[in-house]
């Protein structure tokens, strides 16, 4: 690629950008939007001043959502939504702060030297900038032996260590913020319950009195309650079922047009005699609703060998689960629970042999589905090659015959597949993780976050280095000696490509996804027409599970390639402060907490960053290697060594705070409850907490018939 | 190696072996060398009957040790010595169960089929059987591409499924023998104590105070006391110095001639005016003594940071034990006690990240030990080589131009000198262990045994193996893909000598050493002349960390050889049947436990039987695939995956047995004691327990002039 190329390439960008900025500032101050651009308001109800009233001002871009999504102080942040949303905001800061630092020595020594070699290019002449290749700014440029590689040698060395600085800083600041936000937390179910599972229940007796018996006669001073879980797959159909067809029933009431609501009893509504459909859908709602309570009944029968066990204190709790229980290790296995409204009750079902087992399954096809998920998305771009395209379609040939839908065609359908095929991703990392048997959704993400690092580190950056030898890439990894110089030789040239990732798959699609949600507009515009008002509104959560694999991408791309083309690093400075406004925008005013993990997202963070150096420190060795400069590629193997060994000194110095509170903690917690009065209040909410929602009981008024019927909470 | 060879060098070490047996049961008889034979009965001063009493039974050779080693049960054997002995005793019965299978599967199936190959010799004929190179018995022989290849492939399956069937079975037995030990025990000190390091002494208060405080305030109702640690590297060297002296001074006093009593003052005891040593030894003591009380009163201001707490309850130690403590993951950190007479006392000087830096130190130094050892043996080996031995001491050539003798130098020497440097290694692993900072021996022997069975792995079968290119074999790492071909071609050549190190290393060391105790025998004539009657014996305790690997060792052999060699299987049996009385009788006379580590031995066992099957299948694989029967090279490949996933599953469901007891049991053990009345005398014994040995001081009658100077019981 030339340096034209890429201004051309930013220019674009830069245009959408400042489009969708634009867009975006007008679409939000519209009532009509509300609920995609401020779902968290609409979501609480707020009263939104003067919001139906129409004026000027809302058709004019502003950007006073900057000031405001700017100015909250952290404290602040923390207050109105999460300690891993301020967590998550931690990754643009020591991004921003890496890359700052990264590019000043990057751009003031680095990119000089580069530009000065001849190994590329034998004049230099500044004239024709726009022409050269962006490979003269590359490493690739700088002579086979020159002396000038030990600049790029202590680089090395002090990026690394300025890295290892800033990621110490982070990991304590975090640690510590982890523990003032569990002093400053009230009493949490979660805080004083474990779930025991596969728990031994002998044939004469139910799970219930087994658990009941082993924790009164083991801990009976802190043993509080239990609730076993049950097997409700099929419940929880039903009942969604049940609060959908309620849903129904409600807005047709409210229809005041009677012809509307005649409908016919047959297949799908359209055989059949006429029927009022109040009557019809009543009728169906009635045979649902004796069906869940048939259910549940039935159910009560089916125990999972998996209970909630919740005790007087956080110690009692942590005894429980830090304390091998029973004599088998692999019977009456503890566990934190997680908050009540983040379990993920269909996970029960699986004992030790069979969650092992699946969590092998889960590996193996993890492992498959990365290193494979390229053969079908080349197979289904090369079927749409222009000719093949042609054969299928003979009448679209006088299109695809102009230059420009060939252009298009050629040049973004194989990339638009791509993306296709990468949208599926994530959900597929999400089923996959809820297989391994979590018992809470944020774990189920957490796990599905490193899934999709992986994913993305293998497919898009070392598919897209080692192209064409991907396939048989894995070969590599059976001769270890080679990779440096494998890597050495690919990823330098991969450069221009993956400044050009940074712009559009950076600024772009964070602008357009993140900011303007582009896919969440056109499904609120389609649906409008359809939805009732009374529709219960929910704020979405973030998923964490693809947006920090997309920022510790580009952290990798920026710590590999700092040295390799250090002109990467500017357009990374700028998509993180995009990444930092952007996100505290959407923290305040799109994305609801839904349950909160602490910060337990950071570990990733940080071994991410830690992988992302030791590559870097690899593709060294290599690429002094090939540059003929044997001491230095020597000099270079302690670096990474002495980076793992830092890791190794975090992963014991923080990494257990992240793991579970210490007794310090837990001790003083529960001195401060005991002289709470509120405390016994709490203990009788802690003993229904944790009941499945399936199987609770609700009576809901049903119409103005007269008779109320009961119906399930959990789907309405 | 030829068969009449491999039958000769059967035949010697046979005799041998007949030779140590019958003298052995000539010598155990003799009351001068009960200290040798039977030092667990002198030193429980037992009433040896008629010891001393001359009759002629005692010059013939009986077998009757043997009838009363093998007659105990195995409960009867637990209460005599310990469970580690037990758990010593099943690697026998578990090598013996997996040999005999493998035995019977290799000689009369897998031998036959090897023998009727006619790869190595197109002729077979029985007549000249003894001229037959061993090679004829092992798979080299069968040619290549045969489907009888087939055979050995089932026979790898097959054996690996009755291997890992026993491996169940044996670590589910140890297991519940484990947890049932636990039961059956006495209160002990260890199960109520946990060890802190690392407290965070504030600069205004002590470590005493500090570690008082934060128990007192954390664990109110189950804190007992605690002692805190003491720099006494000094003090000990200092009382260990008087406790000689003190027993030199004793002996001296029974000596009756006084010209015997006088030495000069000078050094050495050689120069200066003649003295009475009586009052020479008594002054210097005195001064020692001084010297102790200084010291003791002056330690008691260095603390180490480091205190054993004691618990009322095991769960309360427990607890302490199994919950990060304090906020900071590396402060308070807490470890299980181990047995007071257990207790490693100069472990205690380094902080956290002292201990991490020397485990990392120790870790560089073990590899470049086990890696580099052949280096300087190999160098010495080359310096006696006739001529050089020839040009030193040129007086010797006559002798050296015998054939026996330069046969016996050249043939010998080499071993001999690799045999001497060997006996330093385990010394070595014992004190690379000990710079770990573990705080027990047991842990330091535990730790010392897996050094010595890596070392032994590498140096005696890699070397051997690998014969040559060792040096460079390190570099074989780097390329994973050859490992299978290299082994598979190295390995079945060396087949014979292993064989010859069976019945050498394994027979004739086993009985000369371990039964006979050559050295301990030679050192007792040596020192009788000098040893006074009322010296302190002490019976030795076995010497885990080199008797394991070596056992272990040979089940290595018999797994990777037993479908490449089969002929190695009847001489690992009778090792294992010669090791199973052997190891029983010293057991029973010999050795006397020192602590107990309640059989945490067996999880080695068990990983390195796994190591030996995995090893096994990858020279499997290569093996078929240089006899160019790559289907049968590729349907291995699940075989190790399949064992390895058998090791993850053990280690879920028994490791963490061996690494604590369950609450369960200690709940258990707890209630059973509160009903003890003897409970309070019991922490009473508790709170001083784990005092340091060289702190306490006590009163010890010197002499018979009138006044009695305090001595210190470390050194007597």
């Amino acid at each position: 690629m030339i340096v034209s190329a890429l201004l051309t390439s930013v220019g674009i960008n830069l245009a959408l950008c400042l489009l969708f900025f634009t867009l975006y500032s007008i679409l939000r101050k519209q009532p009509s939007y509300l609920n995609v651009y401020s779902p968290r308001s609409v979501a609480a109800k707020e009263e939104l001043e003067e919001s139906n009233k129409f004026n000027f001002e809302r058709l004019l871009p502003t950007a006073g959502w900057v000031r405001r999504a700017w100015q909250p102080s952290e404290d602040e942040l923390l207050s109105v939504t999460s300690l891993d949303a301020v967590v998550f905001m931690r990754i643009f800061i020591f991004s921003l702060r890496v890359f700052g630092f990264a590019g000043i020595v990057g751009i003031l020594v680095l990119l000089p030297i580069n530009y000065l070699g001849n190994q590329l290019n034998r004049d230099f002449d500044i004239s024709d900038l726009p022409s050269k290749s962006l490979d003269s700014f590359s490493i690739s440029n700088v002579n086979v032996g020159s002396k000038w590689l030990w600049v790029h040698f202590c680089a090395a060395y002090i990026v690394t260590g300025f890295v290892c600085y800033l990621l110490y800083y982070e990991y304590s600041y975090i640690s510590s913020k982890r523990i003032a936000h569990f002093y400053s937390s009230k009493p949490q179910p979660n805080q004083f319950t474990v779930v025991v599972r596969s728990v031994p229940v002998s044939s004469g007796s139910s799970c219930s009195e087994t658990v009941e018996s082993f924790f009164t006669e083991n801990y009976p001073s802190t043993y509080l309650s239990h609730s076993v879980v049950r097997r409700t797959n099929k419940l929880q159909g039903l009942t969604s079922k049940a609060g959908k067809l309620y849903r129904k029933l409600m807005r047709l009431r409210t229809e005041t047009n009677t012809q509307q609501r005649l409908r016919r009893d047959g297949c799908w509504g359209l055989f059949g005699r006429k029927v009022d459909a109040l009557d019809y859908y009543g009728k169906k709602l009635d045979d649902l609703e004796d069906n869940v309570r048939m259910e549940q009944t039935s159910v009560a029968g089916k125990d999972v060998a998996a209970a909630f066990v919740s005790f007087k204190s956080r110690l009692g709790a942590a005894v429980a689960f830090h304390i091998q229980q029973g004599e088998n290790p692999i019977e009456w296995l503890t566990e934190r629970a997680p908050e009540p409204q983040d379990v993920h009750w269909p996970f029960f079902s699986a004992s030790f042999i069979k969650r092992w087992i699946s969590k092998l399954v889960v590996v193996v096809a993890y492992t498959a589905l990365t290193v494979l998920f390229l053969i079908p998305v080349v197979v289904v771009q090369g079927l749409t090659n222009l000719n093949q395209l042609e054969t299928w379609f003979p009448f679209l040939t006088s299109v695809l015959d102009l230059t420009v839908v060939s252009a298009v065609i050629t040049g973004y359908l194989p990339s638009l597949i791509l993306q296709l095929f990468m949208s599926f991703v994530p959900p597929v990392m999400i089923m996959l993780s809820s297989l391994e048997g979590y018992i809470s959704f944020s774990q189920i993400q957490k796990s599905a976050c490193s899934k999709m690092l992986g994913f993305t580190i293998w497919n898009v950056f070392l598919a897209n280095t080692l192209s064409g030898t991907l396939l048989y890439g894995f070969e590599i990894f059976l001769e270890p000696k080679k990779i440096p110089g494998i890597l050495a030789d690919a990823v330098p040239a991969q450069a221009s490509f993956f400044i050009a990732y940074v712009v559009t798959s950076g600024w772009t699609s964070l602008l357009s996804s993140e900011l303007f949600r582009v896919t969440r507009l056109i499904l609120s515009i389609i649906k409008r027409p359809f939805s009732g008002k009374d529709d219960e509104f929910e704020a979405p959560s973030i998923p964490y599970h693809s947006a920090i694999p997309k920022v510790l991408f580009f952290g990798l791309l920026g710590l590999t390639y700092f040295f390799l083309a250090p002109l990467i690093l500017p357009f990374l400075v700028v998509y993180c402060c995009l990444g930092y406004i952007i996100f505290r925008n959407q923290f305040l005013n799109v994305y609801a907490p839904k349950y909160e993990t602490d910060g337990k997202f950071w570990p990733t963070v940080h071994n991410s960053t830690i992988f992302a150096l030791v590559l870097m420190h690899i593709i060294a060795i290599g690429m002094f290697g090939l540059k003929k400069v044997p001491l230095a590629s020597s000099l270079t193997i302690p670096l990474p060594i002495l980076t793992l060994l830092f890791n190794e000194y975090c992963r014991k110095r923080f990494l257990p705070i992240f793991k579970a509170y210490p007794a310090e903690c837990l001790i003083k917690k529960d001195r401060e409850d005991e002289n709470d009065p509120r405390i016994s209040a709490f203990y009788e909410k802690l003993s229904t907490a944790y009941r499945d929602p399936a199987l609770m009981p609700m009576h809901h008024p049903r119409s103005t018939d007269g008779h109320s019927t009961p119906l399930l909470q959990a789907g309405v």
